[in-house]
């Protein structure tokens, strides 16, 4: 009976310095220990990105389980601010230290070691396919991606995925993601006719339209909430117009909106109409609006029903908590993912992610290792 | 019969490099000259500048006409970019070169010419008061308003004066000032509270109430005119955020406007309508505003009558064109005059003021001596 120890893992992890886009030995180490497990591994690097596909078990298996995580970290910041070595993976009074240790290398190290324990010591009927990718805190364009264009032409294929960012906000087990918002950003640039303050009607002020369209766009109600979502919201971020001289009248502003929507929106209904929007105003006052706009991913769900319930299911049983499933936060591979097959989230509280001396509870990451063996078991029974 | 040549007296002007503050040796050349016409000169400095106030006749006469101009000079700006000596007062093809050319030593030439020729030839029975200052194109605060301090303390009193700023926008004679809006600016700092783009509702997003501001006020008709005004115009003229974040909130943004008015508001009905303002928006969207006001001046008005007439006479007749009365444009220092005494405009065409290759019509020059005359001549008989 094999004792994989995830927290040894988890150190030995934080001691590779894999800041995006740097493999730092993170994904070597695991590809070298889920290999002597019988795992059949598969490094899938593109552009400067390297990824790790690993399958235990059959291809194509109508039971495959699917964990998603990454190993690389973002910079350590103000390195003088943080009392411990960001890559030391320095243990105190029951917490380990270091740049990843909640964002995501513990959570990598869980699922790495229920799965290498489960195939070693109960082999189960199916298989269980593992995405851990080298891209995800930065352009992700190479990350998780790549693993799914991979396994697209390898026909490799997950029945269900389980992604394992921290997803708890106040304790272990408190939430399970089952989707997220959508989220995309505009930027406006209205273009008048610049003059001199004492003669406006010479001239055609741009920050005339700029204001009457943010106070349009912020006052709008997108949506009081859908089934599983919050409202959608708006919220603009900047206007600018950088003009030191009151006796001028500016020729351009310019201004950016955020908009975090649910399934009642797609970011094509919306770019219609913030365009929309934009071109009455524009008409209105007799300018140009240029309007640019960046579609970061849309919002999808995978709805309660049988994973979340599996999910749901062990978490309880390993910590008391009955999780509640939430589609609220930012953006994370399951975007991706969510094309594949169905998938939801959960790992641990994520407090200290992305800040100075992040660190997990040393207990919670075997609790999470639990959970994820519980998961494991109860979906092979 | 003297003859004081005024296009010589602006060229002796233009050679003399008074850039505010600089003195240059302009005001010591009219004093010279003055002096020796029998006027009584005294230099009124104060701080940095340089002023010369100069009267001929009895002192309290009940007809005291008086001129006010300036001597000092913008800078050269880009000196490569002239094709003649800025400080040269070159000569070429019925043109007279040289930074003040237009402004406004040409028109502080023609009413020192004016007023010499009408003392030594036939003088009138009354007094000619001359305020010229070396701080009109800078702060001002220590300029004509030193020069009015002074008259004050010394009991100088002007019946009437005359400034002798370019006013003409297109041909010799087609516009006297006869008053100026008021010019004030605000500037508005909305304090909100910083968040996360894709939680607005626990942020307080300081730019929604800062739009929802610059619209009313921006949307607001302040009047439509009044008898001798144009409407009173008000213009955003910046709105900055700087944030460069699109996934936060700020926490503050700023704006500034500039309004110009006329005599249906002041400076402290205007800055309470927009104190009013900002306190209601403020209230309805839970933020704090500041509302810094600057009144760089209140407008008004010599209205038509009396010395309008006079000067009105004196311009059709040297140049066949009746002068539209105005109250367009900028500032001048008869903003500051208008409290001593009744108060009008009148100079050349002031095109080129300011500018690279500042030049002035020789002719003008002469044609503007003539209409000074006559105008001096006019209110004495």
């Amino acid at each position: 009976m094999p004792i994989t120890d995830p927290v040894q893992l988890t150190a030995d992890l934080i001691r590779c310095p894999s800041v995006t886009p740097v493999e730092g030995g993170a994904l070597v180490l695991l590809e070298r220990l889920l290999s002597a497990a019988g795992f059949e591994c598969t490094r899938v690097d593109r552009g400067d990105t390297s990824n790790l596909f690993a399958r235990w078990g059959a291809k194509g298996h109508a039971r495959s389980f699917g964990f998603n995580g990454h190993t690389d970290v973002v910079p350590v910041g103000d390195a003088a601010a943080w009392t411990v070595d960001p890559f030391g993976a320095a243990e105190k009074d029951g917490l380990l230290y270091g740049r990843g240790a909640t964002d995501m290398k513990s959570g990598v190290a869980a699922f790495v070691a229920a799965a290498i324990d489960l195939v070693q010591d109960t082999p189960p009927d199916g298989a269980i396919l593992l995405t851990i990718t080298g891209d995800e805190e930065g352009d992700a364009t190479d990350g998780t991606t790549a693993l799914l264009d991979y396994m697209e032409t390898a026909q490799e294929q997950m029945s269900v995925c389980l992604v394992g960012e921290p997803t708890c906000p106040n304790q272990m087990g408190d939430m399970i993601k089952i989707g997220r918002r959508g989220s995309m950003t505009a930027w406006f640039t209205v273009t008048g006719k610049q003059g001199h303050s004492a003669y406006p009607h010479r001239a055609n002020n741009p920050l005339n339209p700029m204001v009457r369209l943010m106070d349009r766009l912020a006052s709008h109600t997108l949506d009081t909430g859908t089934e599983h979502f919050d409202p959608s919201t708006l919220a603009v971020v900047t206007v600018d117009t950088g003009n030191p001289a009151t006796n001028v009248i500016p020729a351009q502003a310019t201004s950016a909106v955020n908009i975090r929507f649910n399934d009642a929106h797609s970011g094509a209904s919306l770019s219609k109409w913030l365009e929309d929007e934009a071109a009455k105003v524009a008409a209105e006052f007799g300018v140009t609006i240029e309007t640019k706009i960046k579609i970061s991913g849309e919002s999808f769900i995978t709805p309660p029903g049988a994973l979340s319930d599996l999910v749901s299911g062990a978490v309880a049983a390993e910590t008391g908590v009955q999780p509640e499933l939430s589609t609220t936060g930012g953006t994370s591979d399951a975007r991706f993912v969510k094309n594949h097959c169905p998938v939801v989230e959960f790992g641990l509280v994520g407090k200290t992610m992305h800040q100075v001396d992040e660190h997990v509870v040393i207990d919670h990451v075997h609790q999470l290792k639990s959970i994820y063996s519980r998961i494991l078991k109860d979906y092979f029974a």
